[in-house]
Formats: C-alpha cells, sequence, structure tokens
C-alpha cells in the first residue's frame, strides 16, 4: 500500500515549527509494511486542503493528515474534509460530552468556539483521545483509508500508535518495509565508501544501503521491503553481519541509539566508574553522561574548568604546562584527565580542551582543534581532533570523541573478560 | 511571489530526519515576502522527483529544492534537474579542482564518485559554498527561479543566507511578511491567557497572534504581511509594546534568542562572573552558558557534583546537611551555590539539585522536584519547582528556571546602574 502524509498548518510553511509529526508518522506507518511515498504541508487555507487531498487521493491508498482540528479560527481541516468528500458535518453529542467535561475539570466554561469540535463528516468513524480534547477521524471511500489527525504532537502520536496503526496492519497484508541503521563513529564518508565500495553485493539482494553522516558519526541505513517480517530480518541480518565484516570497528550501536546509551550499558556490565574535566566542551560531556537514566551508578563527578585558576585549583593542572605549552595542548588535556581521575577516586578520566571558535583560533592552534584525554589505571594518552568552524558542531563532536575512547575503553575490558 | 519547497529524500520519509530544512527555508523566504505555499517531500527516484518539479512549477514562482546532491549513489536530484530543464550536464572543473583540494587539505585522495559532484546542469549558476563540498546551484526559467540546494543543513543555510535570500530580495516588489517572536519564561500558557484574554486589540489591527507553548516558557507569535517594510514593522512594534506593558516582565527576548544569549549580554554589560554547581541537570546548565561565544569573561568554573563525596569535597557540603535533608532539599541548594561561589570567588554561584527522573522519585520528593539556589554579595536564597516526569525535559526545564534566575538578577543590576 502506497501512503501519502498532508500536514496542514501556517506554522509549519512559516517555518515556526519544524514538521516532527510527518516524520513520526513515517516511522509509524513503515512498520507495517506502508511506505510513505510524499509528503505534502499545505497552510490553514481551505481550497490549498481540498486541492492536496484531491491529488494525493489519485495517488494514494492510504492519507494521513495532520493540524487543523482545533477550535480556533484557523482551523478548518474538518471542513475541507467534509467538502473533499461531499459530505455534510453531523453533530456528535458524545464529544460535546467530553470537552466540556474536560473544560469542567480546569474550573473553566467552555468557550463557544470549541462547540465546532462536536462536528464530524457523516460517515467518519471518531478516533478515541483519551488524553487531549482534540478530535480525530477515520473513513474509507473507494477502498481507500483516510485518517484525519490532530496537529498536537503528543495526541496525534496517541491516535497513530493506538488506531491507526493496528487499522493498517490488517489491511497491509503481512507485508512490511524495515529499516535498520548502523551507526559509525571515528570515520569519514568518504573512507567508509573507499573501503566498501558501492556495497552491490549487499543491494542485488534487495536491500537499500544509505550513507548519512551526521555530527555523530555516518550511519549506515540499511532498509528492506515489502516483506513478509521473517525475510526481512533475514535479509537485514546478512546485511548487517557484511558491513560487521568490513567496518565492524566503527559501528557503535543501532537505529536512535546514542553512544551515551551504548558507553551506559558498557558501565554497567563493567561496573567501571568515571569523572570528567572539560574546558571547550563546556559541560556538554558531562550532560550527555547524564541523559542517561541510571547515570549516578558510574559518573561520579564532571567539572567544567573554564578558567586557568579552576584548571589549576581543582585539577591541580600545573602552572608551568599552562604558561609553556597554554590551556589548549596535549599537555594539559593529559594533566585534566589525570586530575580529575585523581580527586574523584573513579577508574577513568575523561578530559576535553580546544578552541571550539569561532574566535580565539591561532595559525598554530586554529578553531576546532581539540585534544581529548584519557586517563586510566594503566596510564593515560591524549588524541589530537581537528574539527571544523561552529562552535556548536565543534563541541558536539568534541563529546562524540571523547565518548568513543571511553566506548573502546570499555570495550577492551569486556572483551577481556569474556 | 508564491514559492514551494521540495525536500528531497527518504531519510525525510521514512523519518529518520526530521525537516528542519523546509522550516528554515520557510523563515528565510518569509523574510523577504516570499511565502511559502506547499512543501512537499519525495523520495530519492527520479521520476518522482521529476514530476514533483513539474507540478511545483506549474503553480510557483520560486521554488527551492534540497537534498540529493552529494557524492553517493542515492543523490540523484541533479540528473532529475536536467531532465526536467531538458538540458545535458556540464563538467565545471572549478568544482573539481575545489573538491580535489577539500580532500588534500585532510590529507585524503579524492574517492572517485566525487567527481559526478563537478556536473551541473547547462546554463545554471553555481552557488558558492565556502564550508563544505557540497554543490548548489541555480537557473531561470519562463521567469521563475529554481534553487537546488544540499540536504546538509549546515550547507543549505550558508547558501540560503548568503545567495537565495539577497537574490530574491531584489525581485519581491518590496511587500513582506514580517514575524516577531516574544518570548517568556516563567509563567503558564493559561496564566497568560487569564491576563491577556484574546488580543483583540491587536488582532483587529491585522496582527495575528498564536501562543506556543515550549519547553523553555510560551512564545508569542506576531505576523503581518504581507505589507511594505516599514508598515510591517510599525505595526509589530505596537504590537510588542502592547504586550509588554501587560506581560513584560515574564519577557526575555525575541524570535531566536535564547536565555542564555540574553544572560550572555546582561553579563557583558555588567562585568559580572558566575560559577555553576549542578546535580540534577548534570552539566546542562554549564553547556548552555558555554554555548555563547566570548562566555569565559564570565563564566568561570561549573561542577557537576553527582556523588556527595563531590557535593561535600569540591563545594564544602556539610556532611550533617546531607544526612538530615538529604542532597536533594533546599538547604543543600544553598550550600552548594555558596560553596561554588566561594572556590571561585566569582559575584555569584548557582546551583540545582533533583530528581531528574524517570525513577528515584519518593512521595515526599517526587519526580520532577527541583531545588535552585542562588548566592550572590547580598545573600544567598533557593528556589523551589516542580517539573514533569520525562528526564530531559526536566533537564532543560530545571537550567531555564536557573538562567531566568541568573536574568533576573542582572536585570536589577542593570537598572540600578542606569
Amino acid at each position: 500500500m502506497k501512503a501519502e502524509l498532508l500536514t496542514i498548518g501556517n506554522e509549519l510553511l512559516i517555518g515556526h515549527t519544524v514538521n516532527t509529526n510527518a516524520a513520526y508518522l513515517g516511522r509509524a506507518l513503515a512498520s507495517v509494511g506502508v511506505l510513505v511515498r510524499r509528503a505534502v504541508t499545505v497552510g490553514d487555507e481551505r481550497d490549498e486542503i481540498v486541492a492536496a487531498l484531491e491529488e494525493a487521493w489519485r495517488r494514494a491508498d492510504v492519507l494521513v493528515t495532520t493540524g487543523g482540528l482545533g477550535p480556533t479560527h484557523d482551523d478548518i481541516t474538518k471542513k475541507a474534509v467534509a467538502e473533499f468528500c461531499g459530505v455534510e458535518l453531523e453533530f456528535h453529542p458524545e464529544i460535546m460530552q467530553k470537552v466540556r467535561e474536560a473544560f469542567a475539570r480546569r474550573n473553566m466554561e467552555m468557550p463557544a468556539p470549541n462547540e465546532d469540535q462536536a462536528w464530524l463528516p457523516k460517515g467518519a468513524i471518531l478516533i478515541d483521545n483519551p488524553i487531549g480534547t482534540a478530535v480525530g477521524f477515520h473513513f474509507r471511500r473507494d477502498g481507500k483509508h483516510c485518517f484525519v489527525l490532530p496537529g498536537v504532537p503528543s495526541e496525534m502520536r496517541h491516535m497513530t500508535d493506538a488506531y491507526v496503526v493496528p487499522t493498517l496492519r490488517e489491511f497491509s497484508g503481512g507485508l512490511v518495509f524495515r529499516r535498520r541503521v548502523l551507526r559509525t563513529t571515528g570515520i569519514a564518508e568518504s573512507a567508509l565508501y573507499e573501503l566498501l565500495g558501492e556495497p552491490r553485493e549487499v543491494e542485488s539482494r534487495g536491500v537499500k544501503v544509505a550513507f548519512l553522516p551526521q555530527f555523530a558519526g555516518v550511519d549506515i541505513a540499511l532498509s528492506v521491503g515489502p516483506l513478509d517480517a521473517a525475510t526481512a530480518e533475514k535479509l537485514l541480518d546478512e546485511a548487517e553481519a557484511w558491513f560487521r565484516q568490513r567496518v565492524g570497528k566503527w559501528i557503535y550501536g543501532r537505529d536512535d541509539q546514542k553512544l551515551e546509551e551504548v558507553v551506559a550499558e558498557l558501565f554497567f556490565k563493567t561496573g567501571k566508574t568515571v569523572a570528567t574535566a572539560e574546558s571547550c566542551t563546556g559541560g556538554l560531556l558531562a550532560n550527555r553522561l547524564t541523559d542517561v537514566s541510571g547515570s549516578s551508578n558510574y559518573f561520579d563527578r564532571g567539572v567544567v574548568t573554564y578558567s586557568n585558576a579552576s584548571k589549576m585549583q581543582i585539577l591541580g593542572v600545573r602552572e608551568e604546562t599552562l604558561a609553556r605549552h597554554g590551556a589548549v595542548s596535549e599537555q594539559t588535556a593529559r594533566e585534566m584527565a589525570e586530575g580529575v581521575r585523581r580527586i574523584s577516586g573513579t577508574d577513568f578520566g575523561v578530559s576535553t580542551t580546544g578552541i571550539a571558535g569561532p574566535t580565539g583560533g591561532t595559525p598554530e592552534k586554529p578553531v576546532g582543534l581539540v585534544y581529548i584525554g584519557f586517563a586510566g589505571p594503566d596510564g593515560s594518552y591524549v588524541e589530537k581532533h581537528q574539527f571544523r568552524k561552529d562552535r556548536l558542531e565543534n563541541k558536539f563532536r568534541a563529546t562524540q570523541a571523547a565518548l568513543a575512547v571511553l566506548w573502546r575503553e570499555l570495550g577492551k575490558i569486556v572483551r577481556e573478560e569474556r
């Protein structure tokens, strides 16, 4: 089955709101074998909506719309849908009752415009919404399905999971699209490409491959379908094995896994602990480590030593080191990592120092130069990286490199313990 | 002029990548009076791309495409555009040279597939890309404009700002759409609504108003147009004054301004300095403060004291305080803020301690409970907040509350100095 999305709202076109609903629906539909072929966004204008509905209906078997279902004056999806279907709107007292009660619970009287919410195109099936007052509905015509969902992401997602996905599963004939992402770090897209060439061997078996460079590293996206679920999984397993054999040492995870989550699992497995000493990353490394629930089991403390005084005072970096080599140097990175490990009594210490930019670079120490220090029971070492010009990108890339150091060190311990 | 966007990529349809490019382009085009009427996403298939180009071309005066311009095999936008235009691809040795040099700077040889990047549809104007190797171009046909941009957000944004926007400004006939966002923090949407009612007085003058709740606070979005630029600005100024008169004490900034940027300006203005002591926010507060270039002028250091030992050892929090009141308490928050101020010698100390969740809550100290401590030359105080259940949301909301404390304290100093 082919699907199209129609996301409605001036906020989307004018760019105030990023269209996360489309991404969510794309993933949800693919999970039951329905591939979105086109996603269209139009504004809150009835003619535009009707025209877009008619076009999409010609091409697709399944149409999902979001937005334009609230009580305010710019919400006109329902009228457009009724016009498109050539039916009248019909009053649903049970909807009215529910909206009235929701206002009553907040000790408010229902504003008059909310009465509009109780009218649905004739023949439409109301989709239950236990988490809000927005209305969603489903109708069938010409053997096709149309789902009309609200634009509020939480309510849209709830209706998608509880109604749209199960409904489509019945009709999709058991065939699915499956996708698996292999996440790499520490290797450039072009270097991957040189190692792998065009992965024809994988593609000839029906697996589509895409390389997606992100700040976090290059993602390798594998997709198959429509197929029965078992065949799809088997093909993906084989393709994953093909890639792991060739570039496995750079693959840290799958799908939406973040490097800090992978690192957290390794900390849980090994029982090791860590403390961080950051300069150029300004706390982002500690922040990413503590984004994982349960991180207090392995993360003891972090320090963000921006001033030279704090590097000396908290971490014991030597004045001579700072004077001779500068705050951004291999030597300072090493003393920071060793210092934070010493004061914390953790197994590992990790440090970052560099020029995040956009200003502050020199010919010898350009913007984007970052040192990552690591200290452990067997000694310490420092990695040198040259990132780019954007401050936030550099901060992120530096923390990714620091997490990658932890990932490799913890990985060694896990392999030794086996 | 009417514009349409065509964003290309299977990754967008299948929901792996959220379409932030469309939002960015929507805002950029509106800034020069070009309103996006429709945004379409299709996959990496030549026929789909050509069909979508042809449809959009019938409706729009300006067409902007993103995606599908890299060197890998799934990038076929350029061929589709050439087919749509009915022209051949033409080799540009200057592009080849640039790509080759970019690889050389990284001490790498250019992989063969990158040669594809040097071919452009005949008659197209190359758009300069000083920050990467992706190619973008512009062509005119039938008096209309088509801009073909890469999908990598940073490069797409650069080309939009440096080329697309200035080019369209020349053609847009002087009428503009303008939008201004007033950003509030510390007041709920319902409380704003109670203070303001429906802002009919503003809306009757042609200014559209929308309330947009975000984690950072509620944004009030004002929009006008199409109008000449002077009238648009005047209407927005009047509307802003209307809101400032009523809820000004909660408005910290405009448009994309972040609270950390507003706080940074106040630090620059006052010459004050700060150090942070974080527990539940795990480094995010320091990270946000150091996201601003130049923050080393006011940010001395931060500590992320996750363990009780580190709270005592680095900050001098008393063992008795932790034993009697717990790490998540008003008393601990106060001692953390005072401690980090004392060891750093800064004007201010700010602290966070709480239960980020999703686990770790108790009936007395539920998930989402956060204390924000502030210490300054005139003493210290602690704010108590009750946020929600999501860990990352709680971390962000807690840092927003901590930054709001700094914003108010610095604001007082600025007003006193006047």
